[in-house]
């Protein structure tokens, strides 16, 4: 496929130059396509030799690269080259099976080479007719995984509702709260966006206040109801009634509240049903996040996390987090699907067509933010097809049991205490504040200047040095979270390569660094 | 790489289950990986023979699927055949070099294994810590960028601005415009969101529209400014001044103005210096859409379309259109990217840490919608490298070369006209209402039954039944605009693989299919 002569047509350049490289002949995208499978089996197979939390001070990779871009092209050889030395030491490998960071993002072959095919036909599916395939897989596989997970028909095509790919919660929760804005705007007034009041608890996800904020509700509105350890940090209906009621009283709207399956900091699980009702007398959009622990509800054991979704407005889970689709993947499910296209809908012009306005067909341009997408469906269509449905509910049990594994390891060791009961694949621990005023740990007084060990500023310093002092062992790399003041260490598991043989030696690291850091017990 | 044999470990299965799949086997990775890399050389190898736009029908995949996804797993084999039978006829083709619809999605072997590569990595990116080089690496490329298209150093990080990769024009938007209204806000208070006014031409992408909604600004402040052909359908700094001066007068406050350059119908090029001094005077944030054609102005002799740029507060255009760069790849620059970190940031305790602490790195988080994202980077940086700034800048002058050569064969036949001047490498045209006056179509009198030929909806009609023609041949696959009530042919040249002699082919299929239909001339 050679390219044409462009010696005679190229209008304002003094030395006119000869075009014979074809971006995309087939037998260089064939070599070079290679060469990066290659590259990438390799980074694979050599996963566990680099540090999982990258070692790289800020600023080091401007210090190795030129300051502008080439004017001639390079080599395929040197850029790899480029990538071995100078990229993959600044990444923080969460393909590691040594990650046990914030929450997994689990890839996998098929999420991979899915994601290779949508890059590939690189269409832009923002309506049907600009490839209808892309449309019509979507709502297939958004049937098919809402039928896995059991919800209503009510969220699917094939009922009332329906299902999209986003990119990422944040913007699953930005789309339902417009709507939902929308909805309260045209029964109370524009004029009244300054006193909808939107509600979560102190656990959720952080996506929500952002979206909140961009959504255009009053700062002060955002309710962020307190949760109690007792109630192992879930949301109370007692305390969101109240809250509400309060609003009612002062002449406030109502408007939405996220409800939380599998919170950021310790997996809490809300409850829905509840919620949903309390929710219902003052028309409240409930929507569900479900980012992490969404797919693992597919097991029947787990089914009952979700239960009272069918009360809900919407509901959510990321595939890339813990379902192996790579990178991004998120399904969001709506009842109301023309609340959604209400608010999200414009049509200009240049995109009417046939197709559209028979009604007819979806088009998802109207389901999100921005007007252009990729041909999302295909990656998590071959993760469904790949792996199938039994596969998918065992490889999350593994992980499951992994995290029982950790958890009655930490359970064995006097020093460290599970800060929540686990839920699914995450362990919550830190060293006990018991542990450190009864003084088992040698020079921890010294450590700490005098202070009181028992100071809960003392108790978060030493499990945070904890963490640093894993993390930068680059063996295994986790992170924190914070319940009621108090520093916890997270273990995440759900890398798609970590297997019980990892996570066991990630007990022992903790242990190594607990005993080096503070003395034996 | 051996899985962990479960059948010890799940819980609450009936029959416990052996899991041998490693979803992220090396070995399993490089062979299906080598398929896909052929499938998709094949694809391109044979995207001539594929009907351009998709004849597929409403519903059509959804009679040919399963209605639930399957328990057990499938070969990789079996999917393949399905997508080349099932999901290749749904597709329109944007790969194809007779793809002249709406603006070009140009793809590239850089851009598909850069791509490749960062979803290898799975990297979440979101602050600089989960990924250092993800951070840096965009850092790097966006001053590389803007020094290419000549951005003044306030635009670059080198300077005291800087650049962000998001997805779409869409997100650019959103995120300027929301940093536009809180800087607003915070000077009036937050009770004055009804009054903050936005502003845009008729040209303007249905992104602003769209942002405006989703962002909360009152929908009867969106204002659309009328353009005129006499003035090349450009925003008239006249007009913006005159229509900010009503706004003022009944104490609404100007807040944001989307000039562009290269508009979506007919890729009109706004005045932006002239703009800017408009704006300049209310505080109106001014953002330059370039989405289209602001990768054509690395060329010197483009680069005078944005100048003016210097005055604006962002910039932004979508390397995934007409820059080789696969989806998505949109690069913002701004200059006060404090304005916009203060509207995005939120920071909650999992993800605080002694880096972003320090204040010497970006969390790129705080400059986009969602927390979550690719390493956006890797793309961009292989597509400048592989083909390096000369070649990018020929290959960009060949498609506008090529676009004057379809623009010369429009004008040498008389039943046609060129409806606005050509720009770049959009050519808008249409069968002339002076052509259909004077009876020059056989016939066409009795296509409209007897309505007058020279109406404005009858020279509409025609022109849609053109197009419908060309469309349905599937030999090439053009869009529409609108301008001043007239419904343009579009043919967007931009496709990757499209030579001079597919340019030719698509003039003597128009030529064709308006012989069939109306008569030779």
């Amino acid at each position: 496929m050679k390219r044409i002569n462009t010696m005679n047509m190229k209008p304002q350049s003094d030395s006119p130059k000869i075009i014979n490289i074809n971006p995309l002949d087939p037998e260089e995208f064939k070599r070079q396509g290679y060469m990066m499978i290659d590259f990438l089996a390799d980074y694979i197979r050599n996963i566990e030799n680099y540090p999982v939390l990258s070692k790289m001070e800020p600023g080091y990779l401007r210090k190795r690269l030129p300051a502008s871009a080439p004017f001639g092209p390079e080599p395929i050889e040197s850029i790899l080259k480029d990538v071995e030395e100078h990229i993959i030491p600044g990444i923080t490998h969460w393909q590691s099976p040594n990650f046990y960071g914030y929450f997994p993002s689990s890839g996998s072959i098929a999420g991979f080479i899915g994601e290779m095919l949508s890059t590939g036909f690189n269409v832009v599916g923002f309506n049907w007719m600009s490839s209808p395939a892309a449309t019509e897989l979507e709502t297939i596989i958004m049937d098919w995984l809402g039928q896995m997970l059991k919800l209503p028909k009510t969220f699917l095509f094939s009922g009332d509702g329906g299902g999209v790919v986003l990119g990422t919660t944040c913007e699953a929760i930005l789309c339902t709260l417009v709507a939902a804005r929308d909805k309260k705007l045209s029964q109370f007034g524009r004029e009244n966006i300054g006193k909808l009041v939107v509600y979560s608890s102190d656990q959720t996800h952080s996506a929500f206040q952002k979206a909140s904020q961009i959504a255009g509700i009053h700062p002060r509105n955002l309710r962020v109801i307190k949760t109690k350890r007792s109630n192992c940090f879930a949301l109370s209906p007692d305390s969101l009634l109240s809250t509400i009621l309060l609003d009612v009283e002062k002449g406030l709207i109502p408007c939405f509240l996220c409800a939380t399956v599998g919170t950021t900091a310790v997996a809490t699980i809300d409850p829905i049903g509840p919620l949903c009702n309390v929710a219902k007398d003052y028309d409240i959009w409930v929507h569900v996040d479900a980012a992490y622990a969404g797919s693992v509800c597919i097991c029947p054991e787990f089914r009952h996390c979700i239960d009272g979704v069918e009360e809900a407005n919407s509901f959510s889970f990321n595939a890339h987090k813990w379902f192996f689709t790579n990178l991004a993947c998120c399904c969001l499910w709506v009842k109301d699907h023309t609340a959604l296209t209400k608010s999200l809908s414009v049509t200009p012009h240049f995109l009417r067509n046939k197709a559209s306005e028979s009604n007819q067909v979806i088009d998802y341009k109207d389901w999100q933010i921005p007007l252009s997408r990729k041909f999302n469906a295909l990656k998590l269509w071959l993760v469904l097809r790949s792996y199938g449905v039994e596969n998918l509910m065992n490889f999350l049990r593994s992980h499951v049991q992994m995290a029982k594994t950790f958890e009655s390891l930490v359970r064995l060791d006097k020093r460290f205490e599970i800060v929540a009961p686990r839920k699914f694949s995450l362990v919550c621990f830190r060293i006990s504040p018991l542990a450190i005023v009864n003084g088992v740990f040698k020079g921890a007084e010294a450590c700490y200047n005098g202070k009181l060990l028992n100071d809960e500023y003392v108790v978060n310093e030493v499990n945070r040095k904890l963490l640093d002092s894993i993390n930068s062992s680059g063996n295994a790399f986790m992170t924190h979270g914070e319940v009621e003041g108090a520093f916890v260490i997270r273990c995440a598991i759900g890398a798609t390569l970590t297997e019980e043989h990892h996570v066991i030696m990630a007990w022992k690291l903790v242990q190594e660094h607990a005993n080096s850091m503070l003395g034996n017990y």
